[in-house]
């Protein structure tokens, strides 16, 4: 069984909602993908391992989406050079500022690709994942393109009361 | 003459101090690139005609740094889907806090890989753009390990008073 | 067919809902316009036609919302001297802080005169439209009085409880 | 003697440094303006006289900054139809924070064109002025087309070490 | 018709909700008080009056509830030496913390004595105001001190579950 | 020796030069004050006994500083019906965001009259004890209008550049 | 009746529905404690006999909760050199910033153990409590082992749709 | 050699001139301590190890301290169940709100006891160690009440101006 291109964590089942955005997003782009939940606090020698593994297993990119502190994104990040897209899962009582700053805010070194808070996130970090890949595969390139004149072409000219 | 892989472009000159951090590490590592300053309001066209060139010159990677408003790096990731990785520069009343939300809140369809708020973020935007490229160049992502462990190996184990 | 004097635009459908406020206001004076979607990052060349042409179109002024990142007030303000009144519309998990910052905080050269976050300030933004036109319109400044006096007296001298 | 079409206000002789960039723009343009201090609590009834004057006056603009509580701007927008563009003076505990939000978060009915917080700010009021009045003087329309031509031809192609 | 001791001020009728806990404490204390809506924005002049006449009238504090931009406790501080109580009214988009900023950083000269964010801070209003009446009212000093120890002696000992 | 009407206390020594903004008011409108450093949690007995004797001591408003969690404030309010007016002292990290949300945010039952941050707000706690004195002190309510007059006369009409 | 280990105290019955996951923690790994309300504003004496008599009455650890201003914490660290765990509980307008800064921002001298705002900071409350006594009782230690070790292994490996 | 019972670590020599604060005071009390530099993200094995072996090692707390994303305290406190205590560094854009949310905002199961921003924050860093040691140390217990009894003697009566 061979590995997907990309890996979707997260830090709990609570942010999958969020985080199957960016699953949608792969499915209509063609992309494979793996899901799984990593806990930077609860499960940690699984973030080594995941992390540890990350490269040699075929990675491409990470997605890694958490809330609060959310330690997860960047916890992969000193782990593997494999490039990993951060989003910060909307928190309950600071809105995912937290998780944002904690996403975000990282030293020198060990680089998170941050998206926006919550499912525009999330989408947007499979966007990203698939920008990546389409670097050396033009015919997802391809798909790309044709993905985002879709997108422009159901934009309406004007706006409507309904 | 080629297109390096990498084009680190910014806002205006003022924004360079700060970028310089990105060319930095692409040097020490060996990534050529280019630099520009290309103003999303006062340059718009030269913003339009680096986007939509941007794939076919055979950039794979562009650094994009801006402050306040802090529009660069999103609209450029709207012209191009090579991915776009965002600088927040430190802004003078808000302290980049404008900019880091200009940069991180897009919606869904031109996702920017957002770094930390000032210097730091420059230098992980070189670093993230390395790790990219690293993913189908084993000779890179070899030096992106040897200088990882080169950071790790220069911590020292105690802190010093001098 | 002619142009109105002023153009309401919005990043996406789900804008409308706010913006409408700034239509009824126009309805209210007797202003035409016309309302348009134009999304920065979706419809990049739709805003660059439409910000080409506003001038020589005989647009006195362009009403322009969005949210999150919200970079469509701004990008609009580059493109044409027709001045944008920008309307941060609120957004999901910053509440609008997100808008209102990307909208207001612009670099010198391209103003956007920012309102309220929200339908009171797509409201005020009509307000504001009809009294950029009253400078040159005796008759709608006349107009614009007597909407004002109308408010003021609609205001009781004590509140009630029902 | 003749009343500009421009005033620009502000509540204390300490906003001067901040608002005289946008007197700066308006020489610049070659259009004429009257300064003065005008302070909402200290100096209510001059801004009442200013208010209730101003349109008759043949003022066609106001440019109002203040910092802190800043009711200024917004007081002014109370009394005259005439578009006031605000000013977030920046503040000392603040950064001015305080200073945009009283600013722009004005309910419907007395809009205030509110610019970014400190200098950039009030150059782009200047600018706005200016392009308000460009509506209806095709001279100064092209003079302000000259402006942003010779401000996007400054800016150099690649960033500078020196 | 005598002028009750305590003024409670407000800039909308949507404010009652929160301002009536003003009033409810007034009651339960035996203290007159009138309530007013006072619009800085859309009833300047009535501000203007009762700011001006609040003083001979005989009124002791005056309690103003405002939202947003919030002028209204701070243009009646500059309109009177009666002590005025300020309550920044729970707006939608900022929750409350542009009316917090907007009434409390005043410029020296002018202070407004500024309550907690929505119903809490207005029933402190009505205590506040009901304190500066009991430093000559000895009868209403007891009165308080009844009422603080009747809050006391309500506070069980343990949380109950039900 | 007789106790003065006025108490400024303050948390620690290295309020003083905030909190001297408030003995310089109350010198020039000629009210008597006491200073007194009080640590609500360095010197909680000293904070119970301020608090307890406050009134039959003679106390007519007690002004408090305080910065970071600013407990001074609040808890003397709870320990006195003598009217506290809270002086939020600009902290280091938070720019004394965090002492103007613990001295404001109280429950119901306690109020204290916040002012704005730093030397402004000590300024102004002067100010707001010296008019609720003057609400039954002729004399005082005089000098207070002649110190406001002078604050206007002293306001200049145009901003100078010197 | 000999005095359990913990306290539990909180600022009003209000906070107990967020306080008791403290409890519920405890009562988990068979830890005593009891749960009291003390108002630091509303009854500050049963304040001061809490902190004063918390040593010798045996209290290990206090775990303290409340919102907005939120004193309880630091006054109760300022009368006990027994330990004291603070819940920022989430407020109304402020969501928790309020509380969390009030209860962290404490001076040098008298520290609070701050956990995260609302529920999952009360949970984390009574097992920082459970980890200060495990320190000396080997026994609780291998129950906190346990716990952690029922709570990994209660993480699914993959996301689940239902 | 016999291990401290208390270990104070820090992401990098930058935090040092901050946590010396929180050594200083173990040292004023007598208590010993080791003090080691732990990257999350430069030194993750480092972390691993520490964590892995703090309970057995004898380690009574640590104290953890960690600017921006500032990872280590949380990460820490997965790994054993000695208590960690967290001190938010001052980081340069956003002044520790960063470091603080990232520290304090951990999902339930793994808590850090978190302390003020910066230098104050460290020192009581030292004093909850403390704290914690004197529950079960009688003399300790003394010197506590011995020391904070010299700092409530240290607060003068009265403000000083020079």
């Amino acid at each position: 069984m061979t590995t997907p291109p990309i890996g979707i964590i997260m830090g709990s089942q609570s942010d999958w909602p969020t985080m199957r955005n960016a699953a949608d997003v792969l499915d209509d782009l063609g992309i494979a993908y793996e899901s799984r939940i990593v806990s930077a606090h609860r499960t940690p020698d699984r973030l080594w391992d995941y992390g540890q593994s990350a490269e040699e297993r075929g990675l491409k990119a990470i997605i890694a989406g958490a809330g609060g502190a959310a330690h997860l994104p960047g916890m992969m990040a000193s782990k593997t050079i494999v490039p990993v897209i951060g989003v910060p899962v909307q928190s309950k009582a600071l809105n995912g500022v937290d998780s944002l700053y904690s996403i975000v805010q990282l030293p020198p070194g060990y680089p998170v690709a941050t998206m926006a808070i919550g499912a525009p996130g999330a989408r947007n970090a499979g966007l990203m994942a698939a920008q990546m890949l389409a670097m050396s595969d033009g015919d997802l390139a391809k798909r790309l393109h044709d993905w985002r004149a879709a997108l422009s072409a159901s934009i309406p000219v004007e706006p409507s009361d309904d």
